[in-house]
């Protein structure tokens, strides 16, 4: 069993197709219509066409490599059946009501997990919003508005859909994409140990964000995130004082994340809290070089906000080291000795030279990392210029975390354009500093 | 000596105005003449006007009640000087240069804090951002934009000017605002305790948002917490570690969180970690009745972040009772039994049952603290009107945690119209309805 026909399927069969506006099937026909490839609604009931698309009755009558099941789990087995017929290679099936639920539903999981093997067909779910991968236009959820999703270098594969979709959206709000989505769902046949070696290979992914509730196949997940080139940055989720809530979602075991922070000691896989640290942490490090080390250089422009980024950044690990002479001489040059020059640099309020000061800092050699804040002032700017000169002759992370006005919104993505990532809050930049920081300690 | 001058000057003067675009006395006049008052722009070296005032020499030569004094330190005991022999009662001092830099500011520090003895004048300042309050339009401070924030009901009150500034524009990019925001920078004599019982007096403010490095009147300034019957949210900053770099911002002595901790404990004043926290935490409080006690309900349309949600409120102290035969009667009816009804309760999807299940959880007699977690989909939209009659039938708070594309936008915020606060991310729900819970419990 491969997983191809998930990222390039020909043709792609929904099956339960609906013309009813609101319906799973037609919120899965909305999503999919976009994709370049054959679409076929399958539906026995509905006669006529969904967004030009011809009705057929049966998976049988179509070419799909994919099958999208939008229908209720008491019929899925059936559909898989036929779609395993049909010479389907990947299904995604939506609905709940599987191993989660009750004994029935476990009976019913594997006995789809059984057709899976015997027509060797991956199967993405049950119980799963589905996935996305923006620069193939390919949309295979329900979740209206998912083709809102844009291309970016993080892949998000998370155990729920949920996650998933949550973590995607909010890097849309902030103008950001993914280079896939996926929500594994039950996993009747496709776990973390069969998607993170495609993501791996995937030259659109520069960092996979994972989100665990808790997997059977555990030593096949922790031996896949263990071969991974890619950092992965994890999210474990689901403690034992909600053992039944997290058995009800995706029927996952329950498992400590100690077991997993210990099975991948030193492995290049970041741990952290929070749905935000999670897509934080894996766009600073999709984006920036690694690390040589944990030495931090920070410049603020402000000093109350500096100071919460330096103590946070230290509680993860991270260390200030002293600046070399000539770069305190340059930077007392530029500040003319008004305020506190070593490091963290404060320049006490966003002065024309303050990128010339975070020049001096970046090319320390002291500094493996360098992190900027600064309030945004319409009449000063941001130092895009004195940025892009530095991400290009560097190599190391340069973070900066803004606030400000709304207004400031263009010249913050100004900075991401030229491979700088912004982080509108001082605690989201030293948690994703500290992701950065922690990865090279690995 | 009172700050009343801070908040209903009949007439302002700013010293040291000017012309050019860019100067800090252009920003300060830019942001000032919104005001509905007399504004007279003070320089002696400026003839003509500025934004249609005309220069005057001397701040003798005005009826100002309040003086904006955008001088450099050297300059600034003369000014005040002047402002006292002018009968000013209230002076905001930007400029740095005083007790945080060495012993030539302390001692001129010393010397304004004398004169304003001398001339029972309030001094906000120096090396402050300075303070808005935007249902008086009156924005007393050089940050150019900060005429965006608008009215809410959440005091900021902050001893970083630019924690207050970053803290303001952060509720402003997400279309809320404050009552009032102070920065105290080197407090010469307007610190914690001068503010704090005005705000609380303040018909404005449903909670304060506090900001504190280290005060060497930590005895006034907890017997003032202590008095305040508002509900106080804190972040305190700066540790041992960068005792130097908290020295040289407001010339903070070190002062352990603990301290505070204990002082404060039992006397309504929650303490937070992060400025996100901070600031949802006091919109959380502020928004909604105080709860009677630690019980949540937890109504979650998707399990996956419905479990990060759950779990993190339990490590806050939220307890999840069991919900009553008749709600779970009502709940098992609404939801066909499919999913998991007992609380947390996951509806699987946002249905059109959702608001239903919401309210059947919401009337629970054994919920004290009622939260939602939905990923938004157009053709469900999100239950306002249920919530609307919950706010207005149920003396407990209610607090929604969003995620999804942009467009769910219009529908987020009229919610927060009918009282109902939303958080758009995970953690920042349970985050700020951690701060609810730990308020029930004092």
């Amino acid at each position: 069993m491969g997983v191809t026909d998930l990222f390039d399927p020909d043709g792609i069969a929904v099956v339960g197709a609906s013309k009813t506006a609101g319906k799973l099937g037609n919120d899965a026909m909305t999503n999919i219509r976009s994709y370049d490839g054959a679409i076929y609604p399958v539906n026995p009931s509905s006669s006529g066409s969904v967004y030009g698309y011809e009705f057929v009755d049966s998976v049988t009558e179509t070419d799909a490599d994919l099958a999208l099941c939008c229908v209720p789990s008491p019929v899925v087995p059936e559909v898989i059946e036929e779609c395993g017929e049909a010479g389907v290679g990947a299904a995604v099936i939506f609905a709940g009501g599987f191993a989660e639920v009750d004994e029935a539903g476990r009976e019913r999981e594997a006995e789809i997990a059984a057709l899976g093997e015997e027509y060797d067909m991956t199967i993405l779910g049950p119980n799963t919003a589905g996935y996305c991968i923006p620069h193939l236009d390919l949309y295979g959820s329900f979740v209206p508005e998912i083709r809102d999703i844009e291309t970016g270098n993080v892949a998000l594969l998370a155990q729920s859909g949920g996650i998933g979709v949550t973590g995607a959206f909010q890097l849309d709000r902030e103008e950001y994409g993914v280079s896939s989505m996926f929500g594994l769902g039950n996993r009747a046949n496709v776990d973390f140990a069969e998607l993170i070696p495609v993501l791996d290979e995937d030259p659109h992914t520069e960092a996979i964000a994972v989100h665990i509730e808790g997997t059977e196949d555990i030593d096949d997940a922790i031996a896949a995130f263990r071969e991974c080139e890619t950092p992965i940055v994890v999210l474990k989720a689901g403690s034992e004082e909600f053992r039944d809530f997290v058995g009800s979602h995706t029927g996952a075991p329950m498992q400590d994340r100690g077991a997993y922070e210990d099975a991948l000691a030193g492995e290049g896989v970041v741990f952290v809290d929070t749905v935000t640290e999670l897509i934080d942490g894996a766009r600073a490090i999709a984006s920036t070089p690694t690390p040589e080390g944990s030495n931090v250089g920070l410049v603020t422009a402000q000093a109350g906000p500096g100071i919460i980024v330096a103590d946070s950044l230290r509680e993860r690990g991270a260390n200030f080291p002293d600046l070399d002479a000539e770069t305190a001489e340059q930077i007392a040059e530029a500040l003319q000795g008004i305020t506190y020059t070593e490091n963290p640099v404060d320049t006490g309020r966003p002065l024309p030279e303050f990128g010339e000061v975070i020049d001096a800092v970046a090319r320390d050699e002291a500094v493996d990392v360098v992190v900027v804040y600064e309030i945004y002032e319409r009449s000063l700017g941001y130092p895009v210029e004195e940025l892009e000169a530095l991400a290009e002759d560097l190599d190391k992370p340069i973070c900066f975390i803004v606030a400000g006005p709304e207004s400031f919104e263009t010249e913050r993505l100004q900075m991401e354009a030229v491979g700088i990532p912004t982080f509108q809050a001082p605690e989201r930049g030293s948690d994703a500093v500290g992701a950065l920081v922690e990865l090279a300690d690995e």
